[in-house]
């Protein structure tokens, strides 16, 4: 009998290789998708040492027609997809509105928002011809409020969740689960910790395969109980809303 | 070596006995908690056709102190809660405001608001000593926002949530796990089935096992992904927020 | 020509004396309300320097009804209630639920949310009658979050927002027009400088004159274009949501 | 001694000429932009109607780099910017997500989030010399929700707040007052007349007019208690946030 294939977009060394991982463990097949095949070569490992089948598909979600027509290889080389993780994430640029060019801001919503928008319209109609499906966007809490120097972040994770809620009541009556998960936190992978210096410490972050562990959970809730909206954080978070 | 116990508050037909069958079949312990036993026979049941323990406590939660008060003879008869859930809902009563008393408005406050922070406090002294444990509270989407005919429920809505997201504030870095489930949903419990008539249908409830299979998951994230605020709700709803 | 009467409950020197102020040089005449005349006696002097006729009216708002019921007086002698500004609030207390007694919550609730009901159902009926009338709610930023020490204070203030939404939803078709004004500031007044210390700054607090502006400005809004929750704080604040 | 300058970008026939009338009430000279002479005819004509100085200026608000330049001009000719209103809005698409291309949301983020943070780095060097200044944006409920057919709506309106968020949240304490104005109506205007047909009723739709008083207000704020999130409807409106 086939395995689920779950096919994660962005998929780096962090929450990516956790998804993967997980997603692995949890009796998936993994496509993992990302510009590189560097990029995504330790998610790539890790599935694979779950016993999974894993593969790796080129991709630059940039270019949204690129990001549509992703999934046929994947598809044919692993199966339908039954789990989508969007975990495409731009370089975090903190500065000033002026200081912020509208390119910027241009590029920023074309990777995160209309590239999602182009990998949810990628899986979806095999996902309605089959009557079920899961689709997770990778976001944070700079989806709900602005901030000084978060523009582009912030501007994009709004865009995103209109996305993800739109998808999910355009067609969670017709089986597809739509989740849009808040990462209220920092992910405990190098980049972070690099930047934390001496603030780091283990309990302060979110460990990012106990992140993944709720996308499977959220993915395995039975129809009549479903979440569209879940927040992460570690239980150390100092959290406004 | 003895199994963690869930206490529940409010353990009826519906919700109530499904959270008693969960917990009991996720290898905990189950104190059902209710003004009479004949309220919580149901759940006390199936809670002990699980194979678990299941014992049943008479409460008044309506009272604050025999609400704080109630969990010395469960922690006496089946050891440390582990987990609690304030599950209790007052008659639901929609009406105008000018026909809606203010002491209805005080009751509806004293039972679903303090009533709850009453048991929170029965039981944080010894979690914390532990350092650990989970409070989960049942809440509605008129936690979010008001309306014409429900001043009574939306307030005692929106208070609980104010009192779950403080409590979570306060104690989540000790290791207290906080939870508002917002059940955006009717559940498929006989006296929705009735007020609906001709139009049930199992697709647009949501199923009361269903709904407790994410209230055991909620307590068993790992701390460093925690969710404060779930929402719940069937794929066939049709949600605003 | 008779002018219309504005009804402030909890008219102290601070923003209450501010409301007095603004709405009598607006045309109002002016009831002042609280539990002892001196704490009204700066309201009173300061809408009677703007020509306005003022009078001071006793009532304990923690009565829900003596709250309902005081406005017979009041209409008596200016006659009816245009304007209802319900101000009221509980000495702030901010401690860790721990340390907060269940019924230090039951007299916030019963003051800031059950207080405020009743006050609204002593108008209504007349408001109804004429087929207009404005209610506000001074409310606060907590009425959007709980916190870690502020359990009595967001409960209330959620509370209140609750019942604010509800008679909105209720009554504006029939032309009453209910407020939440959230507070997102420190006000300007002695109690504040107070707490304050070196780090005040009139730079940082909002001026309360400024703040009843815009009160006066959402009750002249046309009905056809209303505001139903309103925020304010001063340019230097740093908000969140 | 110079009358105030308010440019409008976005001025047709409704709400565009109403901010052109209102504001030009209010004592401003009013610039009104758009892509064609034809467009702002109305707002032109109303404004000079007031006795203000109005000039029209040409400006296409796809092209970020023409819209962030046009306001040298306005300038010249008319004076300072002292308010900008940024009340561009797309061509109006409902329909499901998968009969819509990726380059539809393209073009509406491009043109509603972009093109409107754009303007403001046009007219932000200038206020923030002089330490003063208003933006507001003209944006509707979709904001704060998606919706089945309404995904290019919703998403470039969530992506506009967290524009006008981030703008407000960095230059409020040097004096720009940054606001997001959410109409929650249908407007008063031909075209929604026409679109609901036998179930128009002025009584269900917000005057234009009446809005932009509101504009007006919220530009006259004192600086030491601003709103930065606005919303607008009708006594009649049944809503839900």
């Amino acid at each position: 009998m086939p395995r689920p294939v779950c096919a994660i977009v962005g998929s780096g060394e962090g929450l990516g290789a956790s998804l993967a991982r997980i997603f692995g463990e949890g009796g998936f097949d993994v496509a993992v998708m990302s510009r590189t095949p560097k990029g995504s070569a330790a998610a790539l490992e890790t599935a694979r040492a779950t016993g999974a089948r894993a593969e790796y598909f080129a991709v630059d979600a940039r270019d949204p027609a690129v990001m549509e027509g992703a999934f046929g290889p994947v598809e044919a080389a692993l199966g339908p997809v039954e789990v989508l993780v969007y975990n495409v994430r731009g370089g975090l640029s903190f500065k000033a509105p002026l200081d912020t060019a509208p390119g910027e801001l241009t590029d920023a919503l074309q990777l995160e928002v209309v590239g999602a928008f182009a990998a949810a319209r990628g899986v979806l109609p095999g996902m309605l011809a089959r009557g079920r499906g899961t689709i997770l966007f990778s976001s944070a809490t700079a989806a709900l409020r602005g901030s000084a120097k978060g523009l582009l972040y912030s501007t994009a994770k709004f865009g995103l969740r209109a996305v993800s809620q739109s998808l999910a009541k355009a067609y969670a009556a017709k089986g597809i689960h739509v989740v849009h998960v808040r990462l209220d936190c920092a992910l405990d992978v190098p980049i972070v910790k690099a930047m934390m210096g001496d603030q780091y410490s283990k309990e302060k972050v979110a460990n990012t395969d106990d992140v993944a562990r709720s996308y499977l959970w959220v993915h395995q809730q039975p129809r009549s109980a479903w979440s569209n909206e879940v927040e992460l954080r570690p239980h150390t978070e100092e959290w406004t809303i």
